[in-house]
Order: structure tokens, then sequence, then C-alpha cells
């Protein structure tokens, strides 16, 4: 792609490190910024740089927060005693939406994957294995995604806490397997979370 | 969609602003950022604003330049009598990338549609006929998509020119009617810019 402007360029090529944005649609998403008054440009550029340089995660459950503590954990009428263990923020965000979860969460950040160079010591497990420790939790649910990595995750962190008084569940899966748990809707994933199964019940199938 | 954090849901309902970015997707390319250095939104954002507050128009053919006359208009090596009327500059891109065309460009910033709100003052017209006027040139080239808008578009250009002894010609349609030029094939967009077709001939389709 030869451009009549480095400006232009440097704009589009920055545009396209962006995941599934090639090199076109960085292009049409640049020249639409051009067309547009340029307080949008602006208002996008700096509202980028204040969240990367600001945003915060809370201390307790590591999900994305403008406070030291977030408002879920921070909620007395949550059920600290039931941790949901999410991937994501995006998650955590899909289950507050069904209403249906009253416990508190914990995220990971990712998943186990040799693949990508992911090992357990880059997720946030060991801090959700001292909170297991402490003895004050009852449940934790696994709701990563049914995928070979969200097994694999479920199973390390499954043998690292066994050996304490704790039950384990994952979400029933009315969800088909393969599919990301961020695009299910409300009514299926809310009735997953309902329907939760211990966690030795899923093991037959490794 | 519910946040957990202010800084989060401004910089993704800003980038949930560009065309054919949904609010979701939004999400998905502001949580990648937050897991790239810092730098990387840094460039980002600085790339946008630059490019925003100091990219120029070719002052001649009203392409996107960094200096007040484009590369192209500047090339003593192109015939200066063959211009080839384009909508955006992404489709001079397409063009220039089939080494077809040794004439210059006239860039009209889009095309006429009434439903859009856009009049044929609100396009680099006058500039063009203006240039028919001075008797320099010898042929127009239109390159506009074969869209209702595009073919209106070519028909007020065409009457405003009628009355000077100017050639007229339409990129030859190997493309699909209703096919976006930018997408198409090197190969059938420089082809069809070899076999243009004088304009008249065009007209009882009409
Ligand atoms: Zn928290
Ligand atoms: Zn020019």
């Amino acid at each position: 792609m030869e451009f009549s402007s480095k400006l232009l360029e440097k704009a589009v090529n920055e545009m396209a490190q962006l995941p599934g944005i090639g090199k076109r649609t960085a292009l049409r998403l640049v020249l639409h910024l051009l067309k547009q008054p340029s307080e949008q440009t602006q208002f996008l550029s700096q509202a980028l740089t204040t969240m990367r340089e600001e945003i915060k995660f809370c201390s307790s459950c590591h999900n994305i927060s403008d406070v030291e503590v977030c408002e879920i954990c921070n909620n007395p009428n949550r059920n600290h005693k039931i941790i949901c263990v999410v991937e994501d923020v995006r998650d955590v965000m899909a289950i507050e939406n069904t209403n249906q979860f009253k416990g508190i969460y914990h995220v990971l950040g990712g998943k186990i994957s040799p693949i990508d160079g992911v090992g357990p010591s880059q997720l946030n497990i060991d801090s959700l294995v001292e909170k297991v420790k402490s003895g004050e939790i009852e449940e934790l649910i696994f709701a990563l995604s049914s995928t070979m990595e969200g097994d694999t995750t479920n199973f390390y962190i499954f043998k690292r806490i066994k050996d304490y008084s704790i039950k384990t569940s994952t979400i029933a899966r009315g969800i088909a397997v393969g599919d990301e748990l961020e695009y299910a809707d409300e009514v299926t994933l809310g009735r997953s979370i309902l329907n939760r199964v211990p966690f030795e019940n899923t093991l037959k199938n490794i």
C-alpha cells in the first residue's frame, strides 16, 4: 500500500496494530476521522491515553476498577464466600448482566496456554489459592470458556486447592462447547450459573 | 453494557464512534491496548492527533498530501492533460497500484447524494470545471463507483463541461456493477482503465 502522506501512513499503521483491523479497515477508519470535526480525534486519543495511564485493577479480584477495591468486592450485600473464577473483565460484565449471581469474582487475566507462552505464574492464580487457604471461601465456580486452555486452567487450579475443604463447580454448559462466554445470550448464561455442577462430575470427560 | 470503570467506559464509547466498530469490538480493542505496553496506546493516539491536525490536501487535485502540491501533480513525467476523477484518496491509491495510469487525478471528496445531504457544492467540482475551462485538459476519465450516486455525479459533471471540447470517458466495467472500486483486484482495475469508453456511450443505459 503506497500512501500519498507520511502522516496518513503512520496513522493507518498504528491503527492496523489493533487485532482484527487490517490495513484497509484502518485506512477507512482514519479517513472517517479526517471527515469528522477534529474534536472527535482529540476525544478518542485522550480517552485511550487517559485510560491506559490511569486505569487500576481491584486489589482483591483483579477486575478493572477506578478505585483500590472494586464496587463488587466492596458490596456487603454480595456473598463473599462464593467466588466465580473468570478469564477477564468481559466475562464479569456478561455474568453481571444476567443478574443471577450474587457472589464475587476472581479475574485470572487469561488462561494457561503453553502455545501462547502463558503459564500459571502469569495469571492471578496464587492470590486465588491464598483466598482459598484463608478458609473463608465456601465455593469456587469455574466460569472459563470450555476450550482446551480453559479446561487445563480449571484443572490446574483444582489440583492446587483440592486439599482444602471447599466446593468447586463449573457453570452448566447450556452454552455450546467451544463458544466464547461473552457472546452467550443472557438467559442461557444465567441458567448455566444457576445449574452449576460439582467440578468432579466433569472430570470423567477428561 | 455496564462498566466497572468510567475510564474504560469512556475509551470504549469513543472507539465505538468509529464506523463498523460496535461496543463489543471496541471493548475487545481497548482491552487489547491494556495488555500491550503503554507506548502502543501513546503511539496510536499521537499518530491520530498529529494526522488530524497537520494533514494537508493538494491545492490542485485535493488528494491527501504532506506538501502544498502533491507528488503526482508535481511530477513532470505524468500527462497533465488527462485527469482521472475519483471519489477519495483510496481510489487514487488503488489506481496508482495498477501502474496503468500516467495522467493526474482530481479527488471529489465524495459523491452527490441527496439522501446523505451531499450536494455538488460540498464536493470539489467547481475547481474541476475551472481546470476544464482553462483549455489545457484533453480528457476526463470518470472513475467513480458505479452506483446511483456515482452515475448522478458523473452526469452532473458531464453536463457542466459538455460545451467545452474535451473527451470524457469512464473506466471499463470489468468490475462487477455495485462493487466498490477500492476492493477490485489490480489486474481488473488496470484493464478497466486501459479499456475506458467514451462517456456518451454509457448514457443510453440511464
Ligand atoms: Zn474486586
Ligand atoms: Zn495533487
